[in-house]
């Protein structure tokens, strides 16, 4: 089951705008993305999940008009931390105490204070890309999530990372647009890719085994 | 059972070197992995599957010393290419004509001869990151597949890369190692993270709707 949605997914060209994904479902998706592991814990990144048709025909405007995304029931932006600070830092080991219970907080903080040494006075160009890097894991639970619930999607880089983050006032958070993914239903009749074998890399090609 | 496997899954901090991984196991992970889909399907990476003693002793001491990757049944390395060239972009379109048809070349090859115009100048630092970020959403496939198959799994990022990239002679590829994920089974007894409480920031802190 769960190797034969790898299978049956692919990036979904064409949406058919007439039905829609229920809501359990997406909230299913994101529930996944939300419990991806993430280096140190850190979840570096938020997740937009855009219903509103206006401001989805924004962002399919700065993605080359791409249709999948106002066609599709949702698109979810995932956008990045713009840099590590003391305070992002700081509110993971809250998150951990707080979950986790007060007596654990002593340990964390030496853990977590090394972190913010390495971190926070490195460039941000350098701690953005290694947020991304975080919120393509959490792509990738999302993407097979969507898979276990029969629901189409199609990951997306192919837009104006700066227009997005425009649109859904993301830099005075501190955040910034990395890859976002269009959820709803594919409209086979008109989509080529809905009847293309599924092209990947051999398995000797792409793996080395070091026995 | 796929969302309770996704809460079942951790970090694993020890590995009980008795338990050996049966390889289809490793193999379907694998699997998983190479299905991941990537920009533009250029599957940018190699995924170095080492099962050698001797050689995941040198990456452990390359680690921290963390004993996961010896004590586990292998260590799966992602490396991503350097950069990207004329030559592995005219690698993936042919291989799109070997599975779909030579009469899809000629489509592609306009598509990919765009590509290689934006990437091939562009400067190998910026090239690598995006190939990285697409090795890591097959990382979360890799992750999701070793818990369907009640596989125990580490991802981690905290090694020297030039230290990986010399002892796995990747360079002289073109790769280079962004991230691992050891495979095994958990020491519960022996790991501090196996009872503890799974720490993910909540629903409405991750996430903003734009409805």
């Amino acid at each position: 089951m769960f190797y034969e949605k790898l299978d049956w997914r692919y990036a979904t060209k064409a949406m058919d705008a007439s039905k829609a994904v229920a809501a359990e479902k997406i909230d299913r998706i994101i529930d996944a993305a939300r419990k991806a592991p993430t280096s140190s814990g850190l979840q570096p990144f938020q997740i937009l999940l855009v219903t509103n048709q206006d401001v989805r025909a924004k962002l399919s405007a700065a993605a080359f008009g791409q249709k999948q995304i106002t066609d599709g029931t949702a698109v979810l932006v995932f956008a990045a931390w713009d840099t590590y600070t003391e305070a992002r830092i700081d509110g993971v080991v809250d998150l951990h105490a707080q979950i986790r219970g007060e007596e654990v907080r002593d340990a964390l903080t030496a853990y977590y204070t090394n972190l913010k040494g390495m971190y926070v006075p490195r460039d941000a160009q350098t701690n953005f890309e290694h947020a991304a890097r975080q919120a393509y894991i959490a792509l990738g639970f999302a993407l097979m999530a969507a898979a276990q619930e029969d629901v189409d999607a199609t990951p997306m880089e192919g837009f104006d990372p700066a227009q997005f983050d425009e649109i859904l006032g993301l830099k005075d958070q501190g955040l910034r647009s990395v890859v976002a993914l269009a959820v709803g239903y594919r409209d086979a009749a008109n989509d080529w890719l809905a009847p293309a074998k599924k092209v990947r890399r051999s398995r000797d090609s792409i793996v080395t085994e070091v026995k």
